[in-house]
């Protein structure tokens, strides 16, 4: 059953913004450069894959140019227009555009606010292979290894 | 690496529906009434999580209340006032707000549209346990044991 403080329902935009910058171990560890994170799917219990709201400020980028061996990620633009660069170049994006990232397509992207707007999206990971997700004591969220051990 | 073909951004409006009515097997068929459902994941081969952007239009249902035991489920609002059932009752949703399923938590759910205008969200299905999924000879979806075998 659910847990009895699970909320039916949420404002996206009323969830508190993650502390950690993404939460993710070495080798994996994300530098955004002013991103405002919000955990949406640990709202509803939801650890097996992750959906996230996030905000861009002018100037900002979601990470460094990176490739995702060991996850899936989806990207759907609600608000602004951001400049999506993967090793095709780059794509500006409006809103009601997405784009998907296969775990080990090898191709390398990240999103970059150019104007003086902010750019508001939802992300979805889902890690794939030996990469899964736990809950720490504190209640923080991290990767584990599929047999639970750390990363 | 990614296969030439697959578009590094789409407007997800633009993807074609599913013709299928969700793609599941039974007993995990859904029985939607009015329900257009675009696969946004699949446009970028991303098979182990679906992404679909669905519109219900006036009076529509997203299914019969269901809950899942083998699928966890998040949903966000982009457009209209759905109302959620869940066991707890009725809880009016707008643009913005979201809510997430666990699988195996129980909670069975369903979206009804009783306004005059259309509903739109987006939804994230996550297959866990003996439910993965696999591209049929013909490019459509469909679910299959862990091992491979078809429903």
């Amino acid at each position: 059953m659910a847990d009895e403080t699970t909320p039916i329902a949420v404002e996206a935009g009323a969830v508190p913004p993650s502390q950690r910058r993404g939460g993710y171990p070495e080798p994996f560890a994300t530098r955004g450069t002013g991103r405002v994170r919000r955990q949406l799917g640990d709202a509803f219990g939801l650890t097996n894959f992750g959906v996230n709201l996030t905000r861009l400020p002018a100037g900002g980028a979601s990470a460094l140019r990176h490739a995702h061996t060991r996850e899936g990620e989806f990207i759907y633009i609600l608000e602004g227009e951001p400049v999506l660069v993967t090793n095709a170049g780059e794509t500006l994006l409006r809103p009601g555009m997405c784009a998907g990232f296969k775990a080990g397509s090898g191709n390398a992207h990240h999103l970059i606010n150019r104007t003086r707007h902010d750019v508001v999206y939802l992300e979805v990971i889902y890690p794939d292979d030996d990469l899964g997700r736990a809950i720490a004591p504190d209640g923080s969220r991290l990767f584990v290894h599929n047999d639970g051990r750390p990363y």
